[in-house]
């Protein structure tokens, strides 16, 4: 998608194939900011520490990293460098489900090679198509979500159709259009009015940072609102439909997201307001049936609670204390939103109810 | 209630009898912080710019408004100069019910005063009159409040008993002890184990500002959460109630309280939660019935989400952009939870279930 004008996907590699480059995201909206990524331990730290984020971008980053690795590795004891490098990646992030699914698809292509060599180039081949699938299944969800938006427009007469979404699951999150943004993004290019609630979404703020950011950038209509906002929103009529991203889905539909989507869930329950959830079925975790047991959920440190950086009058970026200092703070990075309340998913193969059935014979190869 | 060991309330005539003292909430945890109010353009900036904020202290800073108001009336004409002071600080918050109900009882008062000195003396010993009331009647609600928090900690056998609120409903929002906070601190002084879930209440984080501060002054354990995270703690059995305050209860039981409130109310419906709303009876609406349809909601400038206030490494306090500077917000104060998401009221005078009858059964001189 586009930065001031000029497309950008979030990850490519450099024409040096030795350096994959990122947009560091931890400094937008601010600066536009380009980093080197060389070393796993870059990799590692790129992820843990947010440079980047969002369910498809950490799969696509993985797979670079799983490239970066086989660089590094030793002629002798390649695959346990590898082994060890996965591990290290794998610790990075415990909810996202396409950062384990996107290494091990690395490591199963890379045993069929014997060659290091052999082994580094079918690593940045699969990582490429790692990425490039990323990019083709969001462009997929915006074609199958543009159906329902088409069809709300349609009821609403042309008025501008309302979407809330929770977090950042634009295009930054994946390698490019997104998976809850890219039926908005293919609804503004069909010429359908549309215009997104954003959730500031704390604590990071990926709401207000990026996909404020990203909407205005691709000249989408949007309004930035408090997390606290969307319930009166829809008890007013404010909202057609929520569409929001996901880290990680049982095969039952059970849907692990940013923290709070839950809430929105609920509210849109409560409204009769359509609740949809986009995702690329890397990020299905075919092996769990109930999301709020099973998924794993991140705790994060609550300085990023306490604390809150932007641009100062003096235009540096300043962080500022906004609580007592000796207060604590639980940071909990995701909750489960229970299949019950979700309209349905849309994936890259269509629109299907948040039901084990339903959802299976849309991917009958994990039945 | 404490600040620094020393007891204080949040308004308070100062031993000057021409200028009545607040705490400026603005600068709360950072530092504290006490202004003169003499004028009646001081206190409608006060309350209308929020340093001071809350269902009750709004009332009891309007009732010393409307003595500083017969302070600086002229002997002819005072009448006019009375509306029109009242008129004035009406306009500061559209919400807040205890405002128009300070202000009238003010003006009742008054008007049986025949002469300027006689309005003078008699605004003064209402605006005493209403503060005195508001502390008393929180404390009342802290003794009803605490046999629900003695019925839950013997439920579980001694261990903390986890209270989740949102906002600031603690003695900074009223003259003294607070509504949805009176419980807790009653508790605590009753030696039983509280832990509150301090939900930050974005955007003006009336939550880690405010709440945890006056928990942490008193000792009473707490953590800081975002508002994104009560549906997650909720689903984990990490929540045991939620008491909250409210600005404006309808006659029927629907409560307006800070933006987010409903979000909560959902989450404890859909894990059997008890949700409870603390109030004194000031903040009843007995004209209305239906709260979403009838409550004014005041819109507040987008400049309370764009921009965040804390304190800087240097110690100062700065402001910084968290959003790209294009982007607009929606800013909505309040929302309103529907009374069948509500446990019970707990009030000056005891407990109530969320409904007309029983309502009006506790305060029949309102049927």
């Amino acid at each position: 998608m586009r930065v001031n004008g000029k497309p950008f996907r979030t990850i490519w590699l450099s024409p040096d194939p030795l350096i994959v480059q990122i947009i560091d995201q931890r400094h937008l909206p601010h600066e536009f900011i380009v980093e080197d990524l060389v070393t796993v331990d870059d990799f590692a730290r790129a992820i843990k520490e947010m440079h980047v984020r969002g369910a498809g971008l950490i799969g696509a980053t993985a797979g670079y990293a799983m490239y970066a690795a086989t660089l590094a590795a030793p002629e002798d004891g390649s695959q346990s460098y590898l082994d060890q490098a996965a591990k290290t990646l794998l610790a990075t992030r415990p909810t996202a489900k396409n950062l384990a699914w996107a290494i091990d698809r690395q490591q199963r292509a890379i045993a069929h090679e014997t060659s290091l060599a052999a082994k580094r180039a079918r690593a940045l081949a699969v990582a490429s198509e790692i990425a490039d699938e990323d990019a083709e299944f969001c462009r997929r969800i915006g074609e199958h979500g543009l159906s329902i938006i088409q069809q709300i427009s349609e009821a609403k007469g042309g008025r501008p159709v309302n979407v809330l979404t929770h977090c950042n699951a634009g295009w930054l999150a994946f390698v490019d259009y997104g998976s809850a943004t890219a039926p908005i993004y293919a609804a503004q290019r069909a010429g359908i009015p549309v215009h997104v609630w954003v959730d500031e979404t704390r604590p990071w703020l990926q709401g207000s940072r990026l996909t404020a950011w990203e909407l205005g950038q691709e000249g989408v209509p949007h309004t930035l609102i408090p997390d606290n906002t969307g319930g009166h929103l829809m008890q007013h009529g404010m909202v057609d439909l929520v569409i929001v991203g996901t880290d990680r889905t049982t095969r039952t539909g059970d849907v692990a997201n940013k923290i709070g989507t839950y809430l929105k869930a609920l509210a849109a329950h409560d409204n009769q307001v359509p609740f949809y959830v986009a995702l690329p079925s890397s990020t299905f975790d075919w092996q769990i049936r109930d999301g709020v047991r099973e998924i794993p959920i991140e705790e994060r440190s609550d300085t990023e609670i306490k604390f809150v950086s932007g641009q100062a009058k003096s235009g540096n970026i300043e962080t500022v204390l906004i609580a007592p200092e000796s207060t604590s703070g639980a940071n909990y990075g995701f909750d489960v939103t229970p299949a019950r309340l979700i309209t349905g998913l849309i994936t890259e193969r269509g629109i299907t109810p948040a039901h084990e059935a339903d959802i299976l014979a849309l991917y009958p190869e994990n039945r």
